[in-house]
């Protein structure tokens, strides 16, 4: 086993929730799944987004520094799919679902478990990803009542507990 | 709901893979419970992770600079708990659960579902936490057949697909 192929074991090992990043703005519109999203501060609030510099998305979020991060229920597998694959443009990836608009202009999903709608405060390069430091300006909720994992290189879904 | 209050329960609808980050050094042996590690970069392998600036594995770490992430198994949820309390020391903490020594001379939990011996790169501050940039210097797996996640205010058990 390589050094790469042993690191792509251990991610798996590690489980994340799956969102749907969208941005729109002066450079265009543009989303793609990812699960490299973590909770960073709660004052000011703000989460880290991780972005593969190789990808369209890496430039277009840079030009448009603002995003929506929003965190998929369970039924959204498919579309998780969608959003992460190389042979769909932007424009048929959105046409697979419906949308509304975050107040700074961002595609939120309709339906999702929750809408972030964020500022992109700094960018800072590792390796072949960026990390985005991210403001978050707006939160909605939305009607999923799971959220979508992945863990050991397959979709799990965990329901919300009443208790919640 | 205030706007932190909303935050929260936004963070909440982000499911994450709970950790438990530990350190050994001059600046002493540490550890502390964190479900704010992400995947970073592929090459060189790194992971990033959000650490609050107002406990005592902030300055620790700083000082350290070397860390171990154990992905925590199904049957972790007591250990996870207990290295989340403030009310015990980092001796009593260590004292519930056995360890092996990473390269890096940091603490391995036996059983985990993998530890990650990492090198902090770079430290930089947003609001009540930093973020910690690692570098993964070495991976170890362990025999745990499931993972723990923390979703909706409660912990779950994912087990590993046999395809995984």
């Amino acid at each position: 086993m390589t050094d790469s192929e042993k690191f792509r074991d251990a991610m798996w090992r590690l489980g994340a929730a799956v969102n749907i990043i969208t941005t729109d703005g002066a450079a265009g519109r543009h989303g793609i799944t990812a699960s490299a999203v973590c909770r960073l501060s709660d004052d000011p609030a703000a989460v880290l987004l991780s972005v593969n510099r190789s990808g369209q998305m890496h430039g277009v979020l840079r030009a448009n520094r603002k995003l929506c991060i929003n965190v998929l229920g369970g039924e959204h597998e498919e579309l998780s799919n969608n959003f992460a694959s190389r042979r769909l443009e932007a424009s048929e990836r959105f046409g697979m679902a419906a949308w509304e608009e975050m107040e700074n202009g961002t595609p939120a999903l309709v339906g999702a478990l929750c809408s972030l709608g964020c500022r992109v405060d700094t960018i800072s390069e590792t390796g072949t990803h960026s990390v985005f430091v991210c403001h978050v300006e707006e939160i909605r909720f939305g009607p999923a009542q799971s959220g979508l994992m992945h863990f050991g290189r397959r979709y799990h879904r965990l329901a919300i507990p009443e208790a919640a």
